[in-house]
């Protein structure tokens, strides 16, 4: 069976789903458990990991970071590994994966600047490497995290109507997402962004092979009553390269008139950060119980120390 | 009592004078014994405490690391929040702390680089806040520590005559210790810096009604003669926002006469880093007994190892 | 006897052979042996280790990281002092060497952005300082490691043949490598470089005096044949400091008919990262088993273990 022994963690598609629901989910509850009693057992004792950011990040380092920690790992890291590391001087990535498999690190978490970064570290490497997003490539943990906060609510993906809103053409976390949800059964997948914005084709492909019913709109508002989860995203700005593309973000915003359509059960995640340029996620409505996106970022360091732990022990 | 249970540590003015002697000045002086006999008890095992600098630092930010360290806590930093965090993606700082209160960290040490940043945090953390200094704002933990060395050296505070030189305007360092010596007895103030630099009235108003006598002179060889404590600070260059200006530290510069002046049993101290620019303490003078600037340092240590420890256990 | 407890690491030149092959090595043989079955004596546990870089590093920096982490000691780092600590407050060096000694820490490890800077650092520090690269000055511990390579492949270094080849004059790492060669007998020093990029005079008057014979050749194709070891450095671009010099690198770079001359045994080393425009050592050959570039980086493991182990030990 694929995926009983993990080797790499770099896209959303090689896991399968039974590992997802039977293996890491389980961990996940465990490790909340130990959290919520103070009482973690130290997997990790004796391990050394290594967090490579050649990009900013706040949520995705910080809690790789205290799972790792709280797990016992000794945990080096490189905040900003594009100007104070060695690649500066002209250091190619292959070098520094070998450099970091040399210097008695067990496992690396990579957050690349370019799309295929962690696949390219990954041909190198002889100890794991964790894709903690690669440019505008994917996020594969968020996506894991992101369907447990989905499988949790509900107690299970299947049949559930999800709305990726936003820039869906160059958010990696709707694009891991949507791979994840290839995975499951009666799926309905409302994609919602203005057609500049619209999913790429690569995704619309795996969804049709993966009899993946989806459907595009450009508002909100379209789908919002008959939506259980609904996924909202911030305009990528640093993906647009100097494009001119005029957006504002209505259609794609959560409003009061979308909150008051959308089903009491359902639920509104955001990978974070939400930008107040955009506002898609207005700080007015954060108290709104259907927003979970605080809970998402707790469920994310589960996740996360599951993996660690999945990866790193026998 | 106010402060049996600390909650946050946001501004100089919570603390009350009887928890400051009775419980942390004892805490600080149980953390010497125990540093100076390599016998740290880890107080603080299974805590993890998040370090999150906006503004640069080395004193305040290695303090606070070494002092969990020591203790036993898991310590996650970011060196320079600004740029390598998601605050570059526009993400608000409520939404940060939200963040890191969701990934098992159990404080919260923040310098900020906007004034009152670290009260906005406490506004929407549910785990503590330690302000390690917030723009022109406060500087709490500095301010005890200045008190702490004060106190260790007079065996009291009561009755001292103090001189609080160079920009007290826009010194978060004066400011807060201004703050601290109001919960104390027949103190007097001298606050040596010229007009442009001086007090701001909020400062004076307290004092005013803590019933504080202060007395305002343009340059320290107006009150060297008279003073038991010199606290010293540099222009705060960074503060003036292109202000034009013109001031070259006359008057609040240390010198030969004013060392000749000063009493033999005075101390001078100086929240560093002292600049060359302004120099205000002259690296030759370094080595007078009665400039106590790395003791300071050491005072900072302990003091933020016994505010770990009060803030973190039962 | 010299060396027989260690203060600080400044310089090549402070260590005697007999410390390095009795003391030293063996010392770095039980880190690595106690490495491979992951079984590491926390010989530096309730030790702290502050780690200051003031230029960008990675291999050298997440070394000494991972070296005190494994040996149990607590690690504080700074990625980027220059930036993000009191340096940019006009802070001298001194006064933050002396801040870290009252921080509580047991050791420093520094790179400096000035040469000399290490030095400066011990002239006020009562804990010990490992130089770990200043400017065009020295990088001792890199030399220790890539002597202990050459050490453990020939089981000697006397009697070798050992090519110096590119930046003679501004690679800190050769120049420290040939102080250390000067303590050996019937070495053979091959100095490969065009006349601009030729060892310094302080270098070559060392070599006199300690009787270590060298000549000096523009291409390495003129010894290559008659080499046991090639030493093999990148141009170093931040140290020419807008000097218009154009040199393309050719005679220093191996080519293939270079690795044909070069004998079966002989092996070829690089002190890290290598260029990708001056392409010294292109990738496309990183396979051929005389390159032990990433053996050289393991070897920097222990043998930083092994120092913070002898210079934070009894």
């Amino acid at each position: 069976m694929a995926n009983t022994k993990l080797k790499h963690i770099l896209e959303s598609q090689q896991f399968d789903r039974s590992w997802i629901e039977k293996i890491l989910f389980p961990e996940a509850d465990q490790m909340r458990k130990m959290v919520s009693v103070a009482k973690i057992k130290p997997y990790l004792k004796d391990k050394s990991i290594c967090l490579l950011f050649y990009e900013p990040s706040t949520r995705t380092r910080l809690s790789f970071q205290n799972a790792g920690l709280m797990l016992g790992a000794r945990v080096a890291v490189t905040e900003n590994a594009k100007e104070f590391s060695s690649a500066v001087k002209g250091e190619s990535l292959k070098d520094t994966i070998r450099t970091v498999n040399a210097l008695g690190f067990n496992a690396i978490v990579i957050r690349s600047d370019v799309e295929g970064g962690a696949t390219e570290a990954a041909s190198v490497s002889n100890i794991p490497i964790i894709n903690a997003g690669d440019a505008a490539g994917q996020h594969p943990t968020q996506s894991l995290l992101d369907l447990y906060t989905i499988y949790r609510h509900f107690g299970k993906v299947d049949g559930l109507k999800i709305a990726l809103v936003g820039d869906c053409k160059n958010s990696r976390t709707h694009r891991s997402l949507a791979y994840l949800l290839g995975k499951f059964k009666k799926i309905t997948l409302f994609l919602v962004a203005p057609k500049e914005f619209q999913m790429r084709p690569d995704i619309l492909d795996y969804l049709d092979r993966h009899k993946i019913l989806y459907k595009q709109v450009p508002k909100l508002t379209d789908v919002a009553g008959n939506s259980d989860v609904v996924c909202l995203t911030r305009l990528q700005k640093e993906r647009l390269n100097g494009q001119n593309i005029k957006f504002d973000g209505s259609g794609v915003r959560l409003t009061r008139e979308i909150l008051s359509q959308l089903p009491k059960n359902s639920i509104i995640t955001h990978v974070l950060p939400r930008s107040n340029d955009f506002n898609e996620l207005p700080e007015e409505f954060t108290n709104d119980r259907r927003i979970i996106i605080f809970k998402q970022v707790e469920n994310g360091l589960f996740i996360r120390m599951a993996l660690l732990k999945l990866i790193l022990t026998p």
